[in-house]
């Protein structure tokens, strides 16, 4: 066989292989993305252990129908908002009359990216637990699957040329700023603007409301340990050759970072406390989660172990800080794990990011100082979207329908009150 | 090269592409069918936590059992009734002699259909939970797995021309009718012979029996939610080229069917009840899930979304009319659920069927009456045999071993009785 | 094309499929290993739901804790020592001074391995819930992932010329003793030293310690089932081609045992107590699964059946002999499904194993008592040594800072003393 006739085959052949990598990349994102669905019953879990029981089937809804809404919602507007093909308000937002969401082509993705937007929307449940309406609590989900979550996304996730952020550089590769801060800050404002639950700030004090079932809890991490595989791993949004190989760091790199984190809020609190607390080694392994998730494509495995360390007593601190500092009641720390650690993980990957074809490499990587700065402008970018859009919406809902049930129904538990039940029914 | 030779390259790519297809569809069905199995977690939560602690136990049991049970009866027997070589009795079966089960090289396509059989066999659990005897349940399970659910099923899913209903050009895709309303029927005869639990119906009134824990319930319709992305995807039975691009729609229509059955049932009790009830929209998301099985590889997105609608609405109704007006005691709502909406969503495929290669499209897309016509035919004919078949073997268990569990056993609870044990054991 | 050609292109399209199918390997591996680390949550769930209330935050955290450790020391050390280039010490084990961790190419199965080693550890903890001292099992368990577990796996899983019992041609395809009898063994010893929970072996009599949440528990058993099929199917290490088909004959039989070890459990405690008994069905299917994963790749299906049947007898003969004759508290089973049944699984290969390429066959396919040989000698080869490896780090650990809680903290419920926190808060 001459020359030009074996270009022709291996034309022939890598055309085929082209198109089997393409079918694998459809199949591990159809399968990440599924694991990722599965998050919103790990985070269903955690809320509700983490609480009290006259609150947990609310809880349920709540996390239940932001995922049947966010589902709806990005679907019909929220995909064409972060994944259209044209800008428009000078690059804020895609054109949602784009109707991206017709082209079934590409519907592993939007399966992929309905899971994701459903995840930042229910992070805000758990900030917001055991006082809020439940009818308020729809309307700012919807709201937020549908403009708020598509818009910052949009400034980089489409990879493209018209996404802002991505043409600074920004890296923030499955998402601690564009899922996890964004509801992370979101449900910062709301548990602000919606006030500490009856009892928690009494009489001076600082008072600790326990959960009523930390094993559900601890199954909810486990759940959400096992779904962040497909959250961080499907992000490389491919499959086969080099891809295969980015996939695997990727899933060691997420894993050690959970590990590090538990590890490291265990032995943090046992000095500190005198005992290892079960609530915080579990929020441990979730911050170094959410720490991990911006550069978990972009660093090394020593890296993936420091962000995992730092993540891990960051959360502590951060959660006592804003519990006791700024009186903000969190039930469940979601601000600390998702919003400090979001924010915190995206900077990180300006210090430890390796040098790589697009990217100069973090400070320690002879970046200097760079990325450092691209990271924090970009993850502070969105934030402060987040933060000023959520607070317009929930403002706007507590001066019309009202953020918070009544002292009544808070006491009492918002089962008996919002949904007419007892969810643990004696027979 | 000359064209003969291209057309040999291109037929030796074209035979590893092949290859490599059925590959990728064999993976997906294996991870298909461990989502599938992972369902009977779900169906035990949810019937567990939708009825009385006395006895949890003895669910667990039965639904532990029927996957057991079924595993090796569906494996030995059913398997070849439904899918073998031959068929008998005129079309209405295929020869078991057959030993399907010896071929290894379809081991995954009977992993994958041995799970869906073991799902129809624990749909018959939930709708006569709290009075039924453990040893009549198992042996009605098993005559369920070996005969009744095999040979409906040979009428459409070998999908060949010995397949009456796959010539009258019926659409059951991933089983409304073949898994869900046979199963659901079956469980209609099943209570309605096994009488209501009681206290029910006492003193003229129709008694609420509040369910134990709805915390494990909601995880449990979280689990079947997630399984359905393998029951319905994996029902495509291939991966690779256009069929990725078919599994990722089947995947939306569900998720969409799903959302907006929850937000129906939502909406629908709030606006009744005067509150949002959680176990009907539990049960909303349950009934567009069941509802959009037949035609989500047939339908668009708008169909899945009326398909869900409806559903949602129609599983209220339902479970109201069963209870209140039938008297016929349903724990869990698994009549309304699998056995209604699984008729109803099969009916619907013949409204809002897509024109295809095969199909004339639905009333809505030009097809007029027939394909609706087929659809009725066909789903009434599966259900007719599970409502006979079921109501000979039930009666003559009635008349023999018995159903029902004694009075005093039924009011202290069959776990102590049946199983000797406290489930929820004090320390 | 003449000949030469066509075996240039051959050649080409074969570079090509063999590409392809190390990605679609890659790509099960992974899932695979999902699945396994999921079977944490099993074990949680298992435990806690077996135990008492007051101990479940510590079951918890000794669960988490193990995954955590384990997953950051068979990184760093482990994964070198069991699957590096170079053996030392005569091949007791490999050089830990390899780094094999640092090749990335591989991380798809450091992956794989990480929870397979974080499973050998888990099994120790049930073995001695409710008395041990959390320090003290954190230590053992970070040695146990670190040395032990690695070592005697190294004897195997290499599966190169330098892993003495792979030259003897000893088949533990998935970890029959490699995992669940070293860890099972490692949970005797323990128990064995750390001695009964107080009252359990009162006033000459064997007394029942009541599981507090058997729901938890069956829920933990159906997602040990589940993740099982990665457990055995994974290890496959491979898919495409015949590989696909291997792996669909693998979870079948995988599924075959544990329906049959449920039944036999079943029916055999029916018969023996006059009641089926949940704890031990549950531990039955349990049972199946440890017994096959030897043998999974090796027997066929009435091999799987049998090895099924035979483990779900003997485990209950066994928790009934090691509880009440040997006077070992082992409050979840552990031993017996674990250790007692991989130790079986593994022999049993010797009876019912095919006839391959490299292996003779088992005692009923003509093989002789070769393979029986080299199965009992493997397997106790590597139970002797997590026998007294962990003998010796348990004594030592004994001796210095202790096992047990004191009677105080063991009769409060280690959650109070260890961890400052009741798990059940009541609001």
């Amino acid at each position: 066989m001459n020359d030009i006739q074996q270009q022709e085959v291996q034309k022939a052949v890598e055309a085929a292989v082209e198109g089997i990598n393409a079918d694998l990349g459809i199949l591990w994102i159809i399968i990440a993305a599924i694991l990722v669905f599965f998050m919103q019953a790990g985070f269903t879990l955690v809320e509700t252990g983490f609480t009290r029981s006259k609150n947990a089937g609310n809880i349920i809804m709540k996390n239940f129908m932001d995922l049947a809404i966010g589902s709806l919602m990005f679907w019909v507007v929220g995909y064409s908002i972060m994944y259209g093909g044209d800008t428009i308000l000078g690059g804020f937002m895609r054109d949602p009359s784009d109707l991206a969401f017709f082209n079934k082509e590409d519907w592993h993705n939007l399966f992929f990216q309905t899971v994701f937007c459903a995840t930042a929307a229910t992070i805000v449940s758990g900030a917001i637990a055991g006082r809020t309406k439940f009818s308020t609590y729809l309307i700012f989900s919807a709201i937020l699957t549908t403009i708020i979550y598509p818009i910052s996304g949009s400034w980089l996730w489409p990879f493209d040329d018209k996404a802002w952020l991505n043409n600074l550089g920004f890296i923030d590769f499955a998402g601690s700023t564009i899922v996890h801060a964004v509801g992370g800050f979101a449900g910062l404002v709301a548990a602000k603007l919606v006030g500490p639950r009856i009892g928690k700030y009494a009489d001076g004090k600082v008072n600790v409301v326990q959960g009523h079932n930390l094993v559900l809890g601890a199954l909810g991490v486990f759940i959400l340990w096992l779904g962040w595989f497909g959250f961080n791993g499907g992000s490389q949004l491919a499959f086969g050759g080099s891809n295969s190989v980015a996939v695997g760091s990727v899933i060691i790199n997420t894993n050690l970072a959970a590990a590090l984190g538990a590890i490291t809020a265990l032995f943090f609190t046992w000095i500190k406390y005198g005992k290892p607390d079960i609530s915080m080694t579990l929020n441990g392994a979730l911050a170094g989660l959410v720490g991990i998730t911006a550069g978990c494509g972009n660093v090394n495995a020593w890296g993936a172990l420091a962000i995992g360390l730092i993540s891990g007593i960051v959360v502590v601190l951060s959660i006592e800080f804003i519990d006791k500092k700024l009186k903000i009641d969190d039930p469940v720390g979601a601000i600390s794990v998702h919003g400090v650690c979001g924010f915190l993980g995206t900077v990180l990957v300006g210090v430890f990011a390796i040098p790589g074809d697009e990217f100069a490499g973090g400070l320690l990587y002879g970046g200097g100082f760079k990325q450092l700065g691209v990271q924090t402008l970009g993850s502070l970018s969105m934030i402060g979207w987040a933060v000023l859009a959520s607070f317009i919406v929930l403002f706007i809902l507590k001066k019309t329908i009202g953020l918070r049930v009544s002292e009544k129904e808070e006491i009492d538990g918002l089962d008996v009150h919002e949904h007419g039940v007892n969810v643990y029914g004696r027979d």
